[in-house]
This record gives structure tokens, C-alpha cells and sequence, in this order.
């Protein structure tokens, strides 16, 4: 276990997924493949493994079956650009709500100020983007809401206020590394964000998951620890479920996908030239020469377009065929990226419009604070 | 300045205030009296040195002059018995509101929970029986925001969580030692009390003034700190003025009234003949005998019955008069204790009559959770 430390502040990318069934007890969600998509569907997410793994999600499922509330948690922070990483977050967001759960969406925004140290102004400004682009996607808000960790009701405080005296420095320390004030302040918001559907204040749900990646995983171990802690204080609490989603990689071919890195994303709005640029310069997993691709075939595993393609812009059909061509070597990476930029362009054509719409009326979806 | 670390959550009765204005500093109230009894009138805490030092008191009674808000700040931790040393802040909120300044009252039961492990039971209780005696002793309601910690607005919590990106854990654990979740979660809360009647939210108070014991200087320098480090991005910040009162010592001769040491405080709500009893075994400054006594004369400044009179029970004149008799031998301490004991218990008499009154509506004037 020596140098597995997840840090749920760090950018570190996981490729031995399989350590976390091994070490923190996590299922693989093929097991549970027919039930959920016999709940809520055939979908990507899951058939493609994109979600992978999960811990309790048949607990959730069962509150799902028998008609009780149930809810999913996610946290956005609203400090860079919105991209295809967050894509695939919403893309779990709305497939829940077709289940029936109710979306709990926090904008941490208390943590990009104390820990980011991104300005207000940037803060409130990007927290609209993301709620126009959730809602664009496809996140239907009538089963949402949409708050800001620094404009909510004082019983999700109260939890937080209470959370608080029942974890250590030093377990903080063991998860966290060096903690400072800004840190724990956010640690103990983000387990209310997480719990807090539980509370008879904001309905009552039964079940909560939370879809996260694997780095998050040991702030999903603390919460569920904390909940059992404070249950007999606090009625209605128990342990949330979760689900944990592979990390899109960087399209430069780095571990992940990084705001300081504008040439490792798409943005959902930016403009679209910039982005097929992006996609035309991605990491491809092409050969040096043309001779040698056509003869051995490209690597599809590697190549970050291949990625666009299997998380966001491929049915299943086009990508098995996109697959068989690249290993075959019928294709070349200039062709491909011209068909993905086709693609590109027509998704982005078709988000930005409907996302224009909301933008004008977002503010009634959230409601942000002066400063 | 070794072994003068001074400790919020310790319970550190300071004999050397002059250190405090030596390091620290802060000034004599004495300089200001003057000034301070044409707005307010004339009143013990001042004239008897029971608040003793300030910090910026001058530019506060500035904004009063001259017709600013103002508001004063205060918590308790409902924590224990309401006794005579919270009457003595009572005092002081009811004086400041004669000045003109609104009150801003904080129930400490965050800090109650997170850090002294009480019941929130037990927490939701005192905190009423502390809001029906602050009322009942004189602290008018309208002039009055009495709040608990974990049940307040947006605005305050906001305040709390952006604070928290301003202190570095170094600079906590050279005020509080070492810091565990539930303290860090309530110095935040503390800051917040403290400042937020500044916000617009809250109506832009302009100057805001903390009486407090020196223990807590520590804290409010650091809210100072915050204040100033917070402004450009929180209108209506500036650093609070503050005052500085004596502990009442215990009635057994204790170093500070406590809630663990029973016979060391008088409640104001326990049966009139338990406290009467606790004051007259309470310690004095008597000699070994009657005859010694009456050729020395007592000790006024050792004893505990005369600090009540000081205190609470005495006007001027009284006052003048015991002490006199005391240091000449004219009165023994048996004789002095049943003088107090029939003040005692007119002033318990009266106060309880008011307080189950009050009592009974208590709800009225604050919102309490439900758990």
C-alpha cells in the first residue's frame, strides 16, 4: 500500500484501478450490470465501464426498486473552464434522475475561494457557466438543486458544525496530508454536501450515492465514518453509497485533464475552431510512420481521441467499427481526427445553442450570493 | 512573555493585568470614563474598573457620537449553569444598548457540541434559560439579535468559510495550542460572531465592540487579523473594537467560577436557600479570629462576598460603607455574609419572578433547531 496515498487535491492518475477492489472493498458495477440497466437503461456509462466500480450501489438500488427517495450527490468546483470531464459527471447526474433520484448539485465555491484561491467575482461568474452547461446537457432541473456551498440553509451548516467533532487531526492528516484552515473547512463542507439529503430539512432521502473518481475515495470513506458517528445525534443519517468513473485523460496525453493546461481539454464553451484545433493536436496512439500504422495497426488504448470517442461521442456501433479499423491499420489518426472533429463540431454546435438559452435565465436555477 | 501564552478555551485567571497593556496593547478604561459616562451614564462596570482595558473603544464611541450603527457582540456557551459571572456581561450589553448599540447575541452551541461534547439536548435547553435570563435581567429584546451558531443565515456561514482561507494552521496552534477539528470549526464560528454585523446582511454596522475576559484577547487579535485580510473581498469589514473585563473569581476561592466546582458560582436560577447557603460558606478575607479581626480589620480585596457586592450587589455609598467597616474590624464576616445574603436573595426573588415569565415566550425571541 506503500505510495497509494489518494489525494483528493491532487491531479494523480490512477491506472491500477484494481487496487481499490484489492485494498478499500470496492465492487466492480459489471456485476450489477443487468440491474441497473434494467433501472434505468442501456447507457455508456456503464456498459463501457466508464463507471467501474462502486461501494453499496445495490443498497441504493434497492431503495430505487421499492419506490423509496433516493438521491445522488455531486460537487462541481467552479474554477476553470467546464469540459469533458465534467461532461461525463453530468452525463451520471442525468442518468439517475432517470432512475428517479433527485440531484443535489453543490457549486464549491467555499472551496475554490479558500482553497484555490480563486477570486469571488470569477467564482460566482464560472458557477452560472456550470449550471447553464448541467442544464444544457441534459440535467433536468425540476429533479435538481443547484446551490452554492456559501448560500444554503443553516441545517446543512449545522451538519457541518456537528461533522466536525467527530473526526481527529490526525485522521484529517492520514487523508489529507498537511492540512490547513482553508482545507478542513472545506473537508467538513463537502461531507455535508454529501449527507445532507439525508436530513428531514432537505427530504429525508433514504439512499444517497455519490459518483466520484477513485482519487475521492478516502473522503467517501471519512464521510460514511462520520455519518455512522453522528447518527445518533442527527436523525436520519447513514452511510452514502458511491460509484467511482475512470479519469478522462489530458488530449496532450497527460495523466488528466488540467485547467492550467488549456491544450488538455475541451472546454463545452469555448469556440468551436479552438476546440477541433485541440482535437486535430491531440495524443493519438499512431504509429511513427504511415507504413508502419497501416502494417501493425494504431493503439486505440492510447490514443485520446479514441478516448472522445468512448466516453462522449461514439454509439456503440461507430466505435467498435472506429476500433476495428484502427487495430487493422485502415485508418490513419488524420483521418480519424476528421471524423471526430465532425462529430465535435455537431455536439458543440447544438450544446452552445441551447446552452446561450439557459445562460439568460440560469439565475433562476441558482441562487448566487453579492459576493 | 514566557508562560503568558493566553488560552480562550483555559480557564487562566490573569492577576497581572497590567501585562496586557504592557504587550498586548490595550488601554485603561480609565481614560476614557469620562467620555464613556456622558453617553451611557454613569455605571459600576466603569467606574469600579470591572471592564478595566479596551482596544479602539474611542473610535467605537466615535460612531456613536456622531449617530453610526454600532452593535455589540457577544456569545455564551450554553453550556452550564446561567451564575453572577454572566450577569456581569449582561451588564455590559445592557449598558452598550443604553449607548445605542444593537446587540448581537451568540448561543456558542456549535462550540458547546463540538468542543465541550455536550448533548444538543441539553445544548437547546441552557440555551434557553440564557436568553430568558439576559431578558429577565434587564437586555431589551427589540434592541437584541439573539441567534445560535448553528442555526443563523447564509451570510454569517459565508463569513465563517471565507475566514477560514486567511489563518494558517501555525498561526492557530500558536493561540490555541493544539487544534483539533471541532476547536478549528468553532475559531471560524468565533470570527464570524464576531464580524458579521458588519455585512450588509445584517445591516452594515459600522463599528462593532466585543467585551470580553483577557483570556480571549488571543482570539480577538486574531479576528482583527481576519478583518483586515478579508476587506478587499468582503464589503463592509473592518477590525472590532473590544473591552476588556475582571473574572469574578470562585466563590470558594477558586480562580474562576466553574461549572464543574458548583459551590463555586451562584446561579441565578438554583432555589434562593442553595445559593444563600454557597454565600455563606463562601471564602472570605477574615482573620484566623473575632479578636484579630476586630484589631486588624478584614481583607476586603481577598474576599469572595465582598467581590459580589463589587460585582452586583452594592450601589456606591454601600459599598463605601462595608468596605470601611470591614478593613476598621467594625464587622465581622458572619455578620457582613447575612447583609449579602438579604440583598441576595431580594435580587433572586425578583429576578426569578421575571425570568419564568419570560420564560414561558423564550421562543419568541430566539430559533432553536430541532436537534
Amino acid at each position: 500500500m506503500e505510495n497509494f496515498r489518494l489525494d483528493p487535491w491532487g491531479h494523480i492518475y490512477i491506472e491500477e484501478y484494481e487496487k481499490l477492489f484489492k485494498y478499500f472493498g470496492l465492487s466492480p458495477t459489471k456485476d450489477l450490470l443487468k440491474r441497473i440497466e434494467s433501472i434505468g437503461g442501456k447507457s455508456r456509462l456503464y456498459s463501457r465501464g466508464i463507471v467501474f466500480a462502486h461501494r453499496d450501489l445495490d443498497k441504493f438500488l434497492d431503495v430505487i426498486e421499492r419506490g423509496g427517495k433516493a438521491a445522488l450527490v455531486t460537487g462541481f468546483m467552479p474554477s476553470g473552464p467546464f469540459h469533458f470531464g465534467h461532461k461525463m459527471v453530468a452525463d451520471q447526474i442525468i442518468y439517475f434522475q432517470k432512475m428517479g433520484a433527485r440531484a443535489f448539485i453543490a457549486m464549491a465555491d467555499a472551496e475554490a475561494y479558500a482553497v484555490r484561491r480563486i477570486p469571488r467575482k470569477k467564482i460566482l461568474e464560472n458557477a452560472k457557466i456550470y449550471v447553464a452547461n448541467l442544464i444544457a446537457l441534459g440535467v433536468r432541473p425540476e429533479r435538481a438543486t443547484f446551490y452554492m456551498q456559501t448560500n444554503y440553509e443553516p441545517a446543512y451548516y449545522r451538519l457541518m458544525q456537528m461533522a466536525s467533532s467527530k473526526v481527529t487531526i490526525s485522521e484529517l492528516k492520514a487523508i489529507y496530508g498537511d492540512v490547513e484552515p482553508g482545507k478542513i473547512i472545506a473537508v467538513f463542507t463537502q461531507v455535508a454536501d454529501i449527507l445532507h439529503p439525508m436530513l428531514d430539512e432537505f427530504g429525508r432521502y433514504e439512499a444517497v450515492v455519490v459518483p466520484v473518481g477513485p482519487d475521492q475515495d478516502p473522503h467517501i470513506r471519512l464521510t460514511r465514518d462520520i455519518a455512522e458517528r453522528l447518527r445518533s445525534d442527527v436523525p436520519g443519517l447513514s452511510k452514502p453509497a458511491s460509484t467511482y468513473h475512470k479519469l478522462m485523460r489530458g488530449l496532450d496525453g497527460g495523466e488528466k485533464m488540467s485547467s492550467s493546461r488549456p491544450e488538455s481539454y475541451i472546454s463545452l464553451n469555448e469556440p468551436i475552431e479552438t476546440a477541433i484545433s485541440k482535437l486535430m493536436n491531440a495524443y493519438t496512439g499512431g504509429r511513427a510512420t504511415a507504413e508502419e500504422q497501416r502494417r501493425l495497426g494504431g493503439i486505440p488504448e492510447k490514443c485520446m481521441v479514441y478516448e472522445l470517442y468512448l466516453y462522449h461521442l461514439a454509439d456503440d456501433d461507430m466505435l467498435r467499427e472506429i476500433y476495428e479499423k484502427c487495430k487493422g491499420g485502415k485508418i490513419l489518426c488524420g483521418e480519424d481526427k476528421k471524423i471526430a472533429a465532425k462529430l465535435l463540431r455537431e455536439f458543440l454546435e447544438e450544446h452552445q445553442r441551447k446552452f446561450n438559452e439557459i445562460y439568460k435565465v440560469v439565475e433562476d436555477y441558482i441562487s448566487l450570493p453579492r459576493y
